[in-house]
């Protein structure tokens, strides 16, 4: 048999664990908090880069690529941004080492002790914003639109492969503006491309939204968000844009000469999405038998296993198979054939469940014989004998097909745990059950933080395009008139 | 004008920075020695990555990631690494910072010393044959072929952008095998397709060949490099492919069941180019009016330039424009219409010719009357006045033929600076004058470096595919018996 995968119900969280490891996605290294990301995870990544940044490009952004290092003088700048981030961090003290005089392997070499000590980049604001500062002089520079995908450290001492990592891998946008306006349009466009990618890639149905002004970003005026629904029924922030307004440009002294030979400052925009995507692609399609990969996030999207007896008939099969597999890859899919003669059939299947792939073809003497293959669905585990004869053309509709499904299976999953919830006793009860509310709140920082106290549940975002409910009310802690109901969830 | 490039016989090095910073590649950042890839310069490396990443994955290597940290101890284990890798590094001590008690910004925590120091990798054969080892356990887990793209650090004193920086971006293979044979072949595999790369995409004339043990990477027992001559007749090294025998598996022990049940340790490769192939590029090819790039690289292949005196005309010519655009890139090419209309044409012509844009069309109201566009090619700097009509079929043959002329120009220049050499007296000086020798050697590390403390000449390579000479000699230096000529220049 395959590997064991621990069932949801019995433990979730280990469930969790299993399918990352067991599916080959990632480990924990020998660095504390770090993870490796094995070939078979990469290869997801790879395709969640290839179409976020072809998606970037189109809205006019230009890839770069900023240090590493941040001087620690440089987090001092910006107020806020220095208490939200530059805490917990890896700090660069010294350049060198040396053999042990002990002669015991190698020590640190205290006469290489830097004049000021450099911060691993936890996001890089402070550092492109002291660049930025070079690049504009005049309107004719903006809008500047850079992204950069590279690694990030922060240094978390609960750490979960995917989720909570001390290293991960991200984009960072930074874009630089004329205006406050065309900034906020800028963070709102963004937001809506992260949408649009989690809902038609990786089949997610995310709600989009404003943090409230205690979720924010460190140094941001507004921080958009996309959330989605993990199948525990809590909330994972999946990307996030940021409107910067001009905190950043003053703290860094970044002004243009306008239109009108003025002098002002540049307005700001950052967003950012993580390998943390991974971990909502696992949880959110996953089930028992290991992960359920929408079809155009799967590295193999079509695995066939042949049935044999003899060497006859693998040898007759596996050229069936090939063909099959030129007309598959002839229209852009791609195909694996398992053709290790070590292990049965049933090893196999379960082996490529566990890996998700999305459509499976067995095909053995008897098959070819009929003109036949067995074709079984990963989304909802089905199988279905069918004509070879224009298989090709078929598993390419069935592909869509379950791209679309797993994406309403989600949706349908979301639209049943969410509720609207007046009574605050219903509300501790339901919100540790694993619902979504959506209450009134009366826009204070003071009871989203007692709300938080009592239960864990914060304010997961101000929706602005699904569960969108303006009405007057009253809010669910406090009782003080609110306009509009907020969703609260607690969250990863 | 535009921006002035210092020519290259005035002052080369001068000329270098010039093209670097003044056709947007790169800066120096406000972090000693790492530098900032422009959206322009980081083009041209995705270019790169992309074409390499193609060909590696077409000989079955997989991209994975591995940690950014690697703990202290673990250099120790390889001592040919420690003594190459492990000197000059950037070394994280602590994970937290503090405000500063005297309110003065922010210090590193005290209390947050780490209990055993992490080193940003500057390679990383350490931290992934540490992990190889629990995923290689039978004959069947081999060969293991992972590669990855990241940054490295290697604490440089003196940087120069692209070509010796702190920090840079490259590719790190490595393989793992279960005979020295197939590790071996692989090794020559790969400095193969280096050669082929940097041939047919950057058009850089290399020679492949053997490393002297001297120049070997540090735990190698065999590297492969490929060596190219840049304008000045110095070496620039390309990139480099290591057999490494069974060090690591050692140090880590890393160890497989053969088919007759035995255990054995596993034998590996390490291959790797960088960003210094920006440097390499830029040198290659450039002239006094700034980068000439060859088609396969180059971000903007066909940049056209609108000639006009009204709003009309301008109108017309940019609509004309549009329509060669589309054909042109329905070819697959690359190409941006240069429509601002705050600078004058001469401007512009300069400003592409400093970026190293491979084709220029002009197009003027007279143009458009006649039916014709004036073509202009950077690697010549010859223009044309033709028919408009075919022309994309026209340009879409000149790319080619610019990239093989690129590649052909600089093959002429390198042969014309290749020579045997067989007299001390004259190498000493044909090696100052830029010219790469070919030259007998005793085999010995003794004379190498007595060479190279005379005259910084090193052996760049004994050749395997060009300028091979295997003929009985006299050493030039020593006048002991030699069996071959191999390859001396003073590199970067």
């Amino acid at each position: 048999m395959a590997k064991e995968v621990t069932s949801r119900s019995e433990n979730y969280s280990q469930w969790y664990n299993d399918l990352a490891l067991k599916a080959d996605l990632a480990e924990q290294s020998a660095v504390r908090g770090c993870m490796v990301i094995k070939p078979y995870g990469y290869a997801i990544w790879e395709k969640m880069q290839s179409v976020l940044d072809g998606m970037f490009k189109k809205t006019g952004v230009q890839n770069a690529y900023f240090p590493l290092f941040i001087p620690k003088s440089f987090f001092s700048r910006e107020a806020e941004h220095v208490a939200g981030f530059a805490k917990e961090c890896a700090v660069v003290t010294h350049h060198r080492l040396m053999n042990d005089p002990d002669g015991k392997g190698v020590i640190v070499d205290p006469e290489a002790k830097l004049e000021e000590e450099l911060i691993v980049r936890p996001t890089s604001e402070t550092i492109i914003w002291s660049t930025y500062k070079n690049w504009i002089k005049s309107w004719r520079d903006l809008p500047l639109l850079c992204n950069q995908w590279c690694n990030v450290v922060r240094w978390e001492m609960r750490t979960r492969l995917f989720l909570r990592t001390a290293e991960f891998l991200w984009q960072e946008g930074h874009t630089a503006h004329a205006t406050a306006a065309e900034a906020e349009a800028k963070a709102n466009e963004m937001v809506q491309v992260y949408a649009r990618f989690a809902r038609e890639v990786m089949a997610l149905p995310v709600i989009v939204g404003h943090k409230s002004p205690n979720e924010r970003f460190a140094g941001a005026l507004d921080t958009l968000t996309i959330e989605a629904m993990m199948q525990d029924g809590k909330a994972l922030q999946a990307g996030t844009s940021h409107f910067l307004g001009q905190n950043f440009a003053k703290s860094f002294d970044v002004t243009f000469t306008n239109k009108e030979g003025k002098e002002e400052y540049v307005w700001a925009t950052s967003w950012g999405v993580s390998t943390r995507l991974m971990g909502a692609l696992i949880m959110a399609h996953g089930d028992d038998n290991g992960l359920v990969l929408p079809p155009a996030l799967a590295p193999i999207q079509v695995v066939m296993v042949p049935i044999f007896k003899t060497p006859e008939e693998m040898a007759a099969v596996l050229e069936k198979m090939a063909q099959v597999k030129a007309g598959l890859e002839a229209l852009g899919h791609s195909v694996k054939i398992d053709d290790r003669d070590t292990l049965r059939p049933g090893f196999k299947f379960a082996e490529w469940e566990l890996k998700g792939v999305p459509v499976r073809l067995a095909m053995g003497a008897r098959d070819l014989a009929a003109g036949t293959v067995e074709v079984a669905r990963r989304d909802t585990l089905e199988k279905e004998t069918m004509a070879l004869e224009g298989i090709e053309a078929h598993i390419s509709a069935l592909l869509g097909e379950i791209q679309q499904n797993i994406y309403n299976k989600a949706l349908a999953f979301r639209e049943a745990n969410v509720e609207k919830c007046d009574s605050w006793d219903e509300f501790k009860e339901k919100i540790q059950s694993g619902k979504f509310l959506l209450c009134h709140w009366d826009g204070t920082a003071e009871t989203e933080q007692a709300i938080k106290d009592e239960t864990k549940a914060t304010i997961r975002c101000i929706p602005v395009d699904s569960y969108v409910c303006e009405e007057e009310g009253r809010d669910i802690y406090s009782g003080k008139p609110s306009h509009q109901r907020v969703v609260f969830a607690i969250s990863y």
